[in-house]
């Protein structure tokens, strides 16, 4: 995996792909499947998430404080559903997933090796935690794996299908007002 | 325009479509491009996104506590980044862009008759507006065009360029712990 500064972030996730949040609690690591997550802030790196107490990463989460969020590609695309249909209560889902955890530079919390990116993150703000099991994220590190040759991610659409990323259209040099973001 | 249940909504903004923002004040309609939003929960519906006082809408958006999201569709992918590249400030960008207003049910900003769907939305909470510009908005209704036939959304790459909607893969009969969810 090639690292990339955290302020790419936005990059990757802005785009709204489904994604994996890997936890560490007890030096058990665990795996879920999310939807709902937005980019907060360009630099530094900041990252608004739901994850609920119906989740079991949110006691991980709450207590260290730190994930991963990893994004994988259409080839995925059952086991990321999977994911989201079962609990690391009952299972260890890498094993069961074969998922291959990788350590993080900055964290518990592994990377999967299967993923296209990996960003590592800690929580940041958890004030909207109670009224909306919101975390704010900050990212701390961004890795990707440049061989890769599938990179198409997936858009959940809310019932267990996905559209699958398509053709791409370029607009960037309209981008007038916003010479300034990182790249 | 067809009305669906708002609890429709995470259908609609999951995938995490670029979307266009109208608001309302003094008579005065306008609209902005917005990437930085994500579903809070289903039902009833809220949405968290980022409007920060860079973005003209922000006044506005403050002072009435009402906006519309509207989702575009590939056709208007040229549009959608020029009106995130000029300002509400210096014109009607409703008349620059060719877009036609049409009233809303339930507040002042208007609907955008050449979008695919349109969420009519008001403020919910504001507390986390002064640490990240985050506003959680309630869903009041939401208007799909059924009779439209290109349908496919874009995503933004963050820098201008966008991925389009492309196959869909449906893995709807493994959602087994999602059953209930609103459709």
């Amino acid at each position: 995996m090639k690292e990339l500064p955290a302020s790419h972030a936005y990059r990757l996730l802005e785009p709204g792909p489904i994604v994996l949040v890997t936890t560490s609690e007890d030096g058990r690591p665990n795996v879920m499947t999310m939807g709902f997550h937005m980019v907060v802030q360009h630099d530094p790196a900041l990252i608004g998430c739901i994850i609920g107490p119906w989740d079991y990463s949110y006691g991980a989460l709450r207590s260290t404080g730190e994930c991963v969020i990893a994004i994988p590609t259409v080839d995925l695309a059952r086991t990321v559903v999977d994911i989201g249909n079962c609990s690391g209560d009952e299972f260890d889902k890498f094993e069961k997933f074969s998922l291959t955890p990788r350590p993080a530079k900055g964290g518990a919390p592994p990377l999967i090796e299967e993923c296209l990116a990996n960003l590592e993150c800690k929580v940041a703000d958890t004030r909207m935690v109670d009224a909306y099991n919101l975390f704010i994220l900050g990212v701390e590190r961004v890795w990707i794996d440049p061989d890769r040759k599938e990179r198409r991610t997936l858009h959940h659409r809310g019932d267990g299908s996905f559209v699958v990323d398509g053709e791409v259209i370029d607009h960037s040099d309209r981008m007038v007002k916003w010479r300034d973001l990182p790249r």
